[in-house]
């Protein structure tokens, strides 16, 4: 038994726990405060997920989740100009560069990455599009995540972009901004130490 | 810039932070999933909130949330047989006593505890519909929290009620001091109420 307080309260903890972050105990705690906040929180968070659910769609182009579809950032002129195409795993990696302001660039989400063991293959990912999106930029950077599985994608799609001459990088490896030698692997440390730049 | 999707994306993004256990980040990657598994997890939590917001209120009789008022536990007539009523601060105090399976006994959520430095006085709390329901009952529990304005509470209903010579006891020792109810282990819960002592 979820709750004290009827079937409608325990779905609501049922599905608030599904969330990422959230198990059933912090489930519970969040639907007492929506119910305790129920002017300033449940009934505008009910109306938020309602318009949600009602106008979110993803870009046809590039993966992106929005309200319309081309996404705002596929339909800037202005982001095509500099003719970057920056390849990412996820809508949330394309989020975090947005954060980070990385400037006028288009972004492919793929879905996710290669990976065999769980059964995914090419056909699972957003492959193919970017392939035949891609010869519309100079430059393709692949933003994948530094894992075995964000390598072997990056692999996959230099082998397929290969004959087409595009321009590929991928993100540099070093040490990050405010982090210290002492706590980071040897194969970050290594990278930085390749890689390093003329003061 | 919570994200790339647009304001209906950003506001949902901001309600959910608000939830506790959730910030910016994990109400960011809950959206994202909430988008991933429309079908399954975005359309059903919006009307489950829907169908929560139209239903739940609180109990007029001893403040617990249901979707009916008397709630469920006050409209059980095995529940007054016993002629125990459980005093709680919170209605998740309630749930989790009714988790650990305390028995057929009745509630009082006090809805806080006795805080002068917060300006919490026995008006914000419901003492004196505690103080006008006890007679209806042979005995008094009070498991409130085990933190100093648990205890004060406690101390005051005790002076409340004295006069009216209703058996009075609180739950035994057995609750970690500064510990709180909700975050306690079924057993320990139930061990607890068993060995309740006279005040």
């Amino acid at each position: 038994m979820a709750s004290s307080g009827g079937p409608e309260i325990d779905q609501l903890i049922q599905l608030l726990a599904r969330l990422p972050g959230l198990g059933p105990r912090s489930a519970r705690r969040a639907v007492l405060q929506l119910i305790k906040k129920k002017e300033q929180l449940m009934i505008p968070l009910s109306a938020a997920l309602d318009r949600a659910v009602e106008a979110v769609r993803t870009c046809e182009v590039c993966g992106n989740v929005d309200t319309r579809s081309p996404c705002a950032i596929c339909s800037d002129p202005r982001r095509g100009e500099t003719g970057i195409l920056v390849v990412v795993e996820d809508v949330a990696d394309l989020w975090a560069l947005e954060r980070a302001g990385v400037g006028a660039v288009r972004y492919h989400v793929l879905g996710g990455v290669l990976s065999p063991l769980d059964g995914i293959g090419p056909e699972e990912l957003l492959l193919d599009e970017l392939i035949a999106r891609a010869p519309e930029f100079q430059e393709v950077v692949l933003a994948v995540n530094a894992t075995v599985e964000g390598q072997t994608t990056a692999h996959y799609i230099t082998d397929r972009l290969g004959p087409s001459g595009i321009k590929i990088t991928r993100l540099a490896h070093g040490v990050p901004v405010g982090g210290e030698l002492d706590y980071l692997d040897e194969g970050t440390l290594s990278q930085a130490l390749k890689a390093r730049t003329a003061l």
